[in-house]
């Protein structure tokens, strides 16, 4: 999964598809780049209420009922998914120099710093492949 | 196909690949969730106007000419191509339970409810999978 | 890759893959829908500087470091893609026709206008399909 987005709207499929697809015991490669980097910044998860502008009509509404059903966050999610095993969050190293920042300033979610190379040598032997 | 997004713009990529799709023999799996689960709402689809915010110097342009030259909407292609058969519609369990609806909330079109999981191993038998 | 997208964000990641995957020796299909073609019309790719509005908080800073860095623009990066082989954009006849525009309103970097069956066909043979 490239994860280029960083609102919490889209952040949930990716965090649910990894749960789901460790839960099946296949392999997650995350690949954050652009707003989906910054949404791991040190100390962003916590703070990220961002939802999709286009859906204002019922975004709020969303957003309310998961704090109401106690849904754990995005983050949670994702962090549980990794302790299971099998998930792997790199960040994009041409956005992390863009940005200035280095590998401590970001969540320790984070595995690593890879290239879009690597990247892409990991999709090709991926059995799905997401743009999100 | 996963479809989280739900405005029209987006929509018409969905049914027009999957018309394709059928067209050439191949199955296609949507998997609704988030806004694109309440664009299938009983009713909605006939309602949906919706495009995206950030192309509002030609969308709405885009949306006039698709009116004047009497395109089919993105629903009706979507339920054509079904009737060519192939084509199935699922709906995410965790967005309807989160949106405390019901299959019967949903239009006809929505085959079936189904969770992550099983969309995971069916996408991982996917030639083409694409988060839309 | 299907770029259905006309940001300048989500325009560098297609460039960047692009350029990563030719680099690996992949060839690379990238099939322009929607805002994705309208960004590859004549002049426009020298005049876009449109960014995501859902991140209005960062992405102005991030469009003023890029520029800073001298970072090629996405645009330069795909041409020198193109040039390096392995790298088709084709154009999706649909929205060319709806828009009312011919092969010649677009930049030259297009290569050819294709319908949606021989774009499903070709992804259909591909190790990585994305929706951008």
């Amino acid at each position: 999964m490239v994860v280029f987005s960083g609102t919490v709207d889209k952040l949930y499929p990716v965090a649910i598809m990894a749960s789901g697809a460790v839960a099946m015991g296949m392999d997650v490669d995350i690949f954050l780049t652009f707003y989906g980097l910054n949404a791991l910044r040190l100390g962003e998860p916590q703070k990220n209420q961002k939802m999709d502008k286009n859906y204002s009509d019922i975004a709020p509404m969303l957003a309310k009922l998961m704090k109401e059903k106690n849904m754990p966050s995005w983050y949670d999610m994702l962090k549980q998914a990794k302790e299971m095993g099998g998930v792997k969050v790199h960040a994009c190293a041409m956005t992390l120099d863009l940005m200035g920042m280095k590998k401590e300033h970001l969540d320790p979610i984070v595995d690593d710093v890879v290239g879009v190379g690597e990247f892409v040598s990991n999709a090709k032997e991926g059995e799905i492949t997401l743009f999100i």
